[in-house]
């Protein structure tokens, strides 16, 4: 050793490394949920602009929670949720808005047009992760009216 | 000074810095998150359930921008909607199942039910803070069905 910390010293280093450690955990978190931000952006690319299931099942994982009744459970419920748009709504697009991430959620705020030129669906979004996978998914959606109240538009 | 750092020691103690001071801002970012998301928490339950408008806008910072295309923009379009509920729908009920915080956004996910003993609503909401006050709103609803197509439910 070069040198002997004096007591309030090493109170101060210990406090300092602390912080190092919660510093450390902070950025290795903020990676994570990076990650899981981008494989959700990912998915519904994938799946629901480009219509390739299969393709945006790759980044589920052990399951897939559906909650939307509007779709049957699991894998293939969505297999079949993204064979109807293709087969109905071939020009159908989903513009992501906006996206949030906290811990294990992804939420995005999506404006979804199932015939061009015509003024869609306020969506909103929530998937959980286990592992940077999703594994459940909830969403409300709202078409958006003709005479809103207010001019500041659903996004 | 008590010691001199060598070289290495001296490269140690900068990127001990860093990480500590990434540590006490992550901290600090995450009170102020959890600040936020009481902010909401607190504006919900008193405007929604208490029907207290104007208890609610004391949540509310220097303006409130309304993109419920159902409300008037500003503090006055959320009272006339409350004035709506306590007339219209006394024993309406918000209950939040889960919140969510990234950085300035708070997002609620509630099952509203305005007249007890129906199936409700789901909606999710996004609140934008700043320095700790609401200052805008989006959310999106969607009635609960009678057949979903899944048994996870909506929440």
């Amino acid at each position: 050793m070069d040198c002997v910390l004096r007591p309030r010293a090493a109170i101060a280093a210990t406090i300092l490394l602390a912080l190092a450690s919660l510093g450390a955990s902070a950025a290795s978190a903020e990676t994570q949920q990076e990650a899981n931000r981008k494989a959700v952006l990912a998915f519904y690319e994938k799946g629901l602009n480009q219509k390739d299931a299969d393709g945006a099942l790759a980044y589920v994982g052990d399951r897939y929670v559906q909650h939307n009744p509007n779709a049957a459970d699991g894998p293939d419920g969505f297999r079949k949720f993204i064979a109807f748009l293709r087969e109905k709504f071939p020009n159908s697009h989903s513009e992501i808005k906006r996206s949030f991430v906290d811990g294990d959620y992804v939420i995005l705020h999506v404006h979804a047009v199932r015939e061009p030129g015509t003024r869609g669906t306020a969506i909103i979004d929530i998937f959980k992760l286990e592992n940077g996978k999703i594994v459940e998914h909830w969403d409300v959606g709202q078409p958006i009216p003709e005479n809103p109240a207010n001019n500041n538009t659903m996004f």
